[in-house]
C-alpha cells in the first residue's frame, strides 16, 4: 500500500471510529437525574433543534449563550441566601481581628447568636455588616476568605457544605448545554467576587462567564509599592430584575438563547430572551418539594415565586420545573 | 491482525501524523509582518515559555488571558479616535432626522464644520455631543447606527474604512495568542458597546471579550410591550487608567499574563499585570513612524506616551515596541 492510500483509509477507518463513538454518547441520556416529562422534554428539544444546522431553529456557535440564575436555581437557597450565611459568620473571624468590634452593634447582635434580636436588625445595620465583610481588602483576600469559609461552613439543615447543595439536574444540563456548544453564564443576584470563587470548581463555570451583583474595585500601590484592587463598597452592578439585563449587556453583549430561573428576580431575564428572534427556552425551577428540599412560594421572601410569575410563565410557554416531580434526585449524595 | 491491535496501531500512526503536523506549523513563521529583533523575540519566547508543560513558566490554559488596549494599539487613533469621529458625524445624521437641532448649540458649530469653532467646544458641549450620539436608543439601535458608518466612513488622511486601519503586526500577535489557548480582550478606554460592533468581525475578539467604558442600560418596554434596553447616559464603568483594573475585574475576573498598550492610559494595567506571580509579558506600542503612520509621543494628547511612561517602561523590563523597526508592514494593503 502507498504511503498516502495509506494515510486516506487511516483517516477512513478512523472517521469511522468516531462516528461510532459519537452515536454512543449521543444514545447515552444526558440528563439522568430528570424524570421523563415536559421539562426534560423542553431541554432535549431545543438542543437538539439549536444545534442542527438542517434545522429552521439552528443557532450559530459563536452565540449560543444560555445563563443560569444562582440561588434557588442551581443550589439552596433556603433558609437564607448562602452569602448572607457567610458575611454574619464572617463578622466572628473579623471580631477575632479587632476585638474592638465586640461591643459594637450591629455586630455584638450578630455575635450574641440571639436570633430574636437579629431578626431586627435594619436594613442600615445589614449595610453596616455586609461593608464590613465584603469590602476594605484586595480582591485576592477576599477570594481567601470566602474559600476558607466555603471549607468548613455547613448548611443548617444538610449538615453539608454548602457546594455540596448543588442540584445535580441543573449540573447535568450545564454540562449538556456546553457539550454542544453552548458558553453557559451565571446571572446571580449574589455577588460576582463571591460566585466566583467556587463557580469553576462546582458548576464548571468560569470567573469571566459569572456575571452577579458588583462592588467597586479601587487601583492603588500597598506599603512596598506593589499594585492592588480593594473592594469598595460602591455598586456599579446591581445584577437583580431589571438589573439582570444591564449585567448581561455589560459582561455578554449578547441576548441569551436559553435562561433559567426560579424568581420574581428572573422575570427580566426570561422576558429578554424569549423577545429574542428563533428559538428560545425559558424556564423556571420551581420549590414544591419540602421532603427532599424546601417547599415556597409567593410568601417566601427568599426566591419569591408569586401568582403573578406563575400565569405570567403559562401564558408566554414558559416552562415550570417542578422539583418534585421532574427532578428523579436533587442532591449528588442522595442514594 | 485482531481489532484492538488494529485500533492501537492505527491510533499510533495518527499521532505520529499529527505530530508531524504541528511541527510543521511551529516551524513555520507565526509573526510574518514583524522584523527580527527583541520585540518579536519577546513575543514567541513569552507564548513557548508559557504553554510548554516542562517549563517552570508554564500557565494552565484557564487562566490564559492577554489584554490589549485598542486605540494606537491595534489600530490608528490619530488625528483623532475612531468613535470621536463617530459622534461629530453622527450629529449630521440625528439632525437629519430632527431638524429643530441645527439651530441649538453645540449642533450647530459641529455642523457647520467650521474646525477653528469647534476646537472651541467646552467639555460641557462635548458631553451633550456624546449624550445625543451615545445614549437613547436601544442597544440594538446603536448597533445598527455604528455598522452603517463604519461601511460608509473614511479616514481623512488615508481615504480608506477605519476597520481598514487596523495594525496587521498585532492581528498576528493575537491570533497567535489563540492559537496557543489564549483568551484574547479587549481593554479600551473607548466605548464598549462602540468596539463590540466590529471586534468579532475585525479583530476575532467576540462582543463578551470587550472591556470598554460602559454606559448603563436601561430595563424598559417599547409600546407594543415587547422588552427592550435602552443606552443611558450613566457611567457603571469607566475603563481608563487605574479604571482598566476596574474593568478588567469586572468582566474577566482574572488577572492578564500579557498586556499591551500605548500610553499613559495604559500604564496600570501594565503594571497590575506584571504584579503577579510567574512569567508576564507588558508591552508598549510606540509611534515613530510618520512616514507609515504617525510618529508622536508625550505632547499629543491623543495617545500620550510621556517621557516618564518610558522611563517606567525602562525600568520595569516592559518592551516598547518601534513601529518604524518592529513592523515590516503596519496594514495589510501595504506593499
Amino acid at each position: 500500500m502507498r504511503y498516502k492510500t495509506k494515510i486516506v483509509s487511516m483517516l477512513f477507518l478512523l472517521v469511522a471510529f468516531l462516528v461510532m463513538v459519537a452515536g454512543t454518547a449521543l444514545s447515552q441520556d444526558s440528563l439522568p437525574s430528570w424524570n421523563e416529562g415536559p421539562a426534560k422534554k423542553a431541554i432535549i428539544e431545543f438542543v437538539q433543534a439549536t444545534t442542527d444546522k438542517s434545522s429552521p431553529k439552528f443557532v450559530p456557535p459563536e452565540v449560543r449563550i444560555a445563563t443560569f440564575d444562582q440561588d434557588g436555581t442551581t443550589w439552596v437557597e433556603q433558609p437564607m441566601y448562602t452569602q448572607v450565611m457567610y458575611c454574619l459568620e464572617r463578622v466572628a473571624g473579623l471580631a477575632k481581628e479587632n476585638p474592638e468590634m465586640k461591643d459594637v452593634e450591629p455586630f455584638k447582635t450578630v455575635l450574641s447568636g440571639n436570633r430574636e434580636a437579629m431578626a431586627k436588625l435594619t436594613m442600615k445595620d445589614l449595610e453596616k455588616i455586609l461593608a464590613a465583610t465584603l469590602t476594605g481588602m484586595t480582591v485576592d483576600e477576599f477570594g481567601v476568605q470566602v474559600k476558607d469559609w466555603l471549607a468548613a461552613a455547613k448548611h443548617p439543615r444538610f449538615k453539608r457544605p454548602y457546594t455540596e447543595l448543588v442540584y445535580q439536574p441543573m449540573l447535568e444540563v450545564m454540562k449538556l448545554f456546553r457539550a454542544n456548544g453552548y458558553k453557559t453564564y451565571f446571572v446571580t443576584g449574589g455577588g460576582q467576587d463571591f460566585v466566583r470563587v467556587y463557580s469553576e470548581q462546582f458548576y464548571g463555570i468560569p470567573p469571566e462567564q459569572v456575571v452577579g451583583t458588583a462592588g467597586g474595585a479601587k487601583y492603588g500601590y500597598d506599603k512596598s509599592g506593589k499594585p492592588m484592587l480593594t473592594k469598595e463598597p460602591r455598586l456599579p452592578l446591581n445584577d437583580d430584575k431589571a438589573g439582570k439585563l444591564e449585567g448581561i449587556h455589560l459582561i455578554i453583549g449578547r441576548r441569551p438563547y436559553a435562561a433559567f430561573g426560579n424568581s420574581i428576580g428572573d422575570k427580566q431575564m426570561l422576558e429578554y430572551t424569549q423577545a429574542g428572534e428563533g428559538a428560545r427556552l425559558m424556564m423556571l425551577v420551581y420549590h414544591d418539594d419540602d421532603k427532599r428540599e424546601y417547599g415556597y412560594g409567593p410568601k417566601s421572601k427568599v426566591g419569591t415565586f408569586t401568582d403573578a410569575l406563575m400565569a405570567q410563565a403559562k401564558k408566554n410557554g414558559w416552562t415550570v420545573i417542578s422539583m418534585k416531580n421532574d427532578w428523579k434526585r436533587i442532591f449528588a449524595w442522595e442514594q
